[in-house]
C-alpha cells in the first residue's frame, strides 16, 4: 500500500454511514488507529443460531489488521476456524471521556470515542502471523512486555486459537465538549457541564509467589 | 415476586452457560445488579440484515428491567418498535478492573467483570413507564440528578424511543487475583503481578455558559 492509501482515510459504507449526529462521526484513520491503540478490551458481537451474542474480549492491532485470540474451545473462534469464508462480526471499542450534564434531563450526554468495525474474521492459521499477532496482543496491553515474559511454547500455541479481522468497513465516532442546552433553559438553577472521565491504574500488587530479587521494570513505572 | 424469588439466582440456559473457565461465571442476582449499576454504558448487540451490529449506549436498570433510550430515528431503537415480538438483542457490560502480568506469555489476562444479558427488546409504550425509564437512564450516569434537571417535555418525549429489556437470561463472569504461572516458570526474572486499574473522575468543567451563582450541587462534590 502507498503512502497515500494508507493515509486516505476508510471509505463509508451502508453500514458505517451515520443516520444522525452526522458531525459525530469520522473515517480519519489516525484517528481510528489513535482510538482502537487506547483501549484493550473490545466487545466483539457475532450471531449464534440466528440471535446476537456480544463478549468482551482483547484484542491487538498490526497495521490494518486486528487480532483477538481464545481458546481452541471458544465459541466465536471455533465458529471462525469453520465458517467458510469467516465469522461475520462487528468489533467495537468504546472510551468514556465524560459526563455532559446539561441542565435539562433531555440533553445529558457523555463524552465519548468509540470504533465499529464490520467485516468477517478468519482464523489465522500462518505460525508466523499467529505468533506476531500473540506478541501484538500482550503489548497491545502492557507496551513491551512480550520482550519480558516467556514466550508461548508450542502446546500453548497450539491451544490458542487467532482470528483476524481487517480494517476495511469502519468507522469512530465520538463527543467532545460541554453540553448544548436549549437557550429558553440556560437560566435554570442547575449546573451545567462536564465531569471528565478516565481510567487510572493503581499502585501495582506483585504476584504472592514473586521473587523479591525481581525488581519493576520501567515500562510499568511509565504507566 | 416474592423476597424469596427475588434473591434466587438466574436460571443458567445454553446460552449463559460457560463451556470455559466455570468457576468464573456466577447467576447471583445481587452480583450481577451491582455489576451493573456501577457502570452506565453497555454494547448493545443486534442483528441487522444477517450481520450483527455492536453499538454503546447508556442504559438505566428498574429492579429486573433495563432500559435504553434513543432518538425514534435509531436504527436499533425503531427495529424494536417495528419487530413482532419485540428486537432480540444481547446486552453486555464490562469492568476492567486490572493487567495481569504473568511471567510466560500465555498466562497474561484481565481482572473483569462483566455481565452479559440476552433478551427481547421492547418498545416501552406506556407514558408512565417511559418517564420511569428516562428518569432511570438519568440517575445511572449521576445518582440524583433526575431531581435536578428540567424534566423533559412533550416534544422531548415524542423524539425519544425507549426499549426496554427484561433480565431473565442474565449471566455475570468475573476474574480476579493475580497470574497464575505455571509451577516451572515461577523463577523466571520477569516481574508478575496485577496493574488495577479503575475509572477516575476529573475536576468539574462548568459550562461557558453557566451563570457563576449557581453552585456546585453536593451529588457532585461526593463522585
Amino acid at each position: 500500500m502507498s503512502d497515500t492509501a494508507a493515509a486516505a482515510p476508510y471509505r463509508a459504507t451502508d453500514r458505517t454511514a451515520p443516520t444522525r449526529y452526522r458531525e459525530r462521526a469520522s473515517y480519519d484513520r489516525a484517528l481510528v488507529h489513535g482510538i482502537l491503540d487506547e483501549a484493550f478490551v473490545c466487545h466483539l458481537g457475532f450471531v449464534r443460531d440466528g440471535a446476537p451474542v456480544v463478549l468482551p474480549t482483547l484484542y491487538g492491532r498490526v497495521g490494518e489488521r486486528l487480532y483477538i485470540h481464545g481458546s481452541t474451545g471458544s465459541g466465536p473462534l471455533r465458529a471462525a476456524g469453520q465458517a467458510d469464508p469467516g465469522l461475520p462480526v462487528c468489533l467495537t471499542v468504546t472510551h468514556v471521556d465524560g459526563l455532559v450534564l446539561a441542565r435539562s434531563a433531555f440533553h445529558h450526554s457523555i463524552n465519548y470515542r468509540s470504533v465499529v468495525v464490520h467485516g468477517i474474521a478468519h482464523e489465522v492459521t500462518d505460525p508466523e502471523e499467529k505468533r506476531t499477532a500473540l506478541d501484538a496482543l500482550v503489548d497491545h496491553v502492557v507496551p513491551g512486555r512480550s520482550y519480558d515474559s516467556r514466550p508461548p511454547n508450542a502446546k500453548e500455541l497450539a491451544a490458542t486459537a487467532v482470528i483476524s479481522l481487517d480494517l476495511n468497513e469502519v468507522s469512530a465516532k465520538l463527543r467532545t465538549g460541554g453540553p448544548s442546552d436549549d437557550a429558553e433553559d440556560l437560566a435554570l438553577p442547575h449546573w451545567a457541564g462536564v465531569v471528565p472521565l478516565a481510567p487510572r491504574h493503581g499502585a501495582l500488587i506483585p504476584a504472592d509467589d514473586l521473587d523479591p530479587s525481581v525488581g519493576v521494570p520501567d515500562y510499568l513505572t511509565a504507566l
